[in-house]
């Protein structure tokens, strides 16, 4: 899958401004540490909560159900998404002013920052755990981060796109980059939005050797790839349908799936594209939030065509599958985005309808998935859940916090 | 999947006897902790190797590819395995002599231990993180402990067999308890060998809840659960055949799959065997270790039936997957545990045959899979590739290593 909330690119610039003032604001609020800096701790059941109207992050023990520390000075964190260091102690937060933040779990400080663009959108960590990638919108490319030093190793920048004139700076406009995520063979998979294409970034040798695959399809906005870390799937915003490149098959080339899916001609207005993240595969089926519909798709990943729908509450944003696969969790757009649905994924059947809130904007399992931690935004609040009853166990204190992401996440491809 | 080496209860005796003793010789070597006790450390990188002729295991790193601590004391670890806690700081060893040792991660010493029985094979962590359940031979049932402090929370007695007579000590004889592994809903599953039954036992509520299947199929040897959590497969070593158990349907109750699947009329001696947590599922496919024929069967996970199969080397024994499912890479029976192979799970082609030395008898991949960590027992050694290029990196010195366990198997469904 790939990391959380990179679209919308659309409407950053003044999203950025008013997170930039926010951040500002509370600079001199910061929390104190609440753990002795000699304390024994081991991070395989704690994770890190975005609070991205503050620019800080909290730092959560999903064991004990609380929250350890609040971690501040990380810039702008709207759309913040996060990957973790092989040994699990460092959080690599990109946020969406270029800054790219090392934060440590054992002693619950900034351990280095590097502001590394102005404008980036996500980042990848490679499968040996020593490359760091971020993919950015300007300038637009990849650049690639030593993950022990935060030392840049690669600067690959994207194609120029000449009807796009100039930057601010007098450079050439490079196509925006998204979708970045890692792959097996210490690769890193991106795509571009500007010039239609997708990139597969090789670090195996240590110089990257790079394949681009062009005319993909109009604007990929945001890609997955399945958990083994086979298929890359962008969505397009500029089209309908989905591109999807086979890794294990390279030489085959970009062909798309789904020739429906998207905007379309849609009877309601589309208030939010959907995550591409949450793609739940379990078994033969993915689901798939459908864009604009008040329905979750049913896709076959074998044929990669619908072969079901499944009638929801509104849009859907995250359809996101238990680690056993059992259920899937779905959230909405706004206004309806108080809401959340599961439903069997067996049977298709809907197992419960809950209203943590306003504003739930993600979700996070617990590694083998007993219990899910909810952001609920506007009550500045999260909420933990018990997958099996869907009853609510406890509720954290946290500002407007948007992505939850576990350590565990550390040991999963793409994630 | 479920833990290693489990079946072989036969032989166990004997076996026994002589590594007690190798025990009581080294008991005297036991090397310093190479850590400070005060440096930070995280563990989601790191893991455990059974030294089973000495009663040691070694504390490992596998991004520095190095041996950080060894630790004594552990009594008879032949079949030893290894569950680790919901942070990833503590590994709980299970003994053949029922020891349940309990081994800090972080100090680089034993936290606890408790001798639970008189003779133990195998053991599982619950879903939440907070019981870990033991399976028993003598006296035959399942022992529940509170992970924390390792006080008994249930003891589960097998069924009473009365054609084997009573104990020495004058009790009734239970059945020996195999195949233990832990499910979502916080259950634990296991067979009985001497009285033919799958019980699951539900812990959700507290109080244990037991559901018992009887008549299975003749003496249960090991068994599997699939990475969902969903299908428990019991071998069974009376007849050809297997015990599946779809927990998502559990009132279906277990049935039959694989009726040729065992012993049968084999041309060649059975060797060993094999486990059935080589079991490697990849995409529709189950790659499954022939019972004495040099082949790796290729089964539909739909149908449960066999749909091809791969010439091998020899008898295998562990048939595992590399996490992105690219590869299978296969161990053999004595005399032929020299030798490695690895296949294709796609074309099922040949990709290479390794040949790491004298008793090849675990592996395990590092959680994203670029490399594999081998035990070869006769050479006192543990060899690292990388599983791309089947290269050899590195070798590091073990005494008699047989289990390989790395930290990210705490967030693992069945293991």
């Amino acid at each position: 899958m790939t990391k959380l909330m990179k679209n919308k690119f659309f409407q950053l610039a003044s999203i950025s401004l008013i997170s930039i003032a926010l951040t500002a604001c509370t600079a001199t609020e910061q929390a104190p540490s609440t753990q002795s800096q000699n304390e024994l701790r081991a991070t395989g059941d704690m994770g890190v909560i975005i609070e991205r109207a503050t620019g800080q992050v909290q730092i959560v023990d999903h064991s004990d159900q609380n929250v350890v520390s609040e971690i501040d000075g990380l810039g702008d964190l709207s759309h913040a998404s996060i990957v973790y260091s092989r040994d699990q102690r460092f959080a690599y937060v990109f946020g969406r002013d270029g800054g790219l933040t090392k934060v440590d779990l054992l002693k619950d400080k900034i351990a280095n920052r590097v502001i590394q663009s102005g404008n980036s959108i996500g980042g990848a960590i490679s499968q040996d755990g020593k490359l760091v990638a971020v993919s950015n919108y300007t300038p637009g490319g990849v650049k690639v981060f030593d993950s022990e030093t935060l030392a840049l190793v690669a600067n690959i920048e994207a194609t120029i796109v000449p009807s796009k004139g100039q930057t601010k700076d007098g450079q050439p406009y490079r196509s925006k980059v998204v979708g970045l995520v890692d792959a097996p063979g210490n690769k890193f998979v991106f795509s571009l939005f500007d010039s239609h294409e997708t990139w597969v970034a090789d670090f195996s040798t240590g110089k990257p050797v790079i394949t681009k695959f062009k005319d993909i399809g109009l604007f990929p906005y945001d890609a997955l790839i399945s958990g083994d870390g086979r298929y890359y799937i962008a969505g397009l915003f500029g089209e309908d349908g989905m591109a999807l490149l086979d890794l294990w098959h390279i030489e085959k080339g970009v062909t798309r799936i789904l020739k429906d899916y998207g905007k379309g001609e849609q009877k309601l207005p589309v208030y939010k594209m959907p995550h591409l993240e949450g793609w739940a595969i379990a078994g033969d089926h993915a689901f798939v939030p459908a864009v604009g519909q008040h329905k979750v798709l049913v896709i076959s990943t074998k044929t990669w065509q619908q072969v079901a729908e499944i009638p929801a509450h509104s849009q859907p944003i995250f359809v996101m599958a238990q680690p056993d696969n059992r259920q899937i969790w779905v959230n909405f757009a706004y206004p309806d985005n108080n809401t959340i649905q599961v439903f069997n994924t067996e049977t298709f059947e809907l197992v419960n309808t809950l209203t943590p809130g306003p504003a739930v904007l993600h979700m996070e399992f617990t590694p083998r998935g007993e219990h899910v931690w909810m952001s609920v935004r506007d009550n500045n609040e999260v909420q933990i859940y018990d997958t099996q009853t869907q009853t609510l166990l406890k509720t954290l204190k946290s500002k407007s916090p948007s992505g939850i992401f576990f350590t565990n996440r550390a040991h999963q491809i793409g994630l």
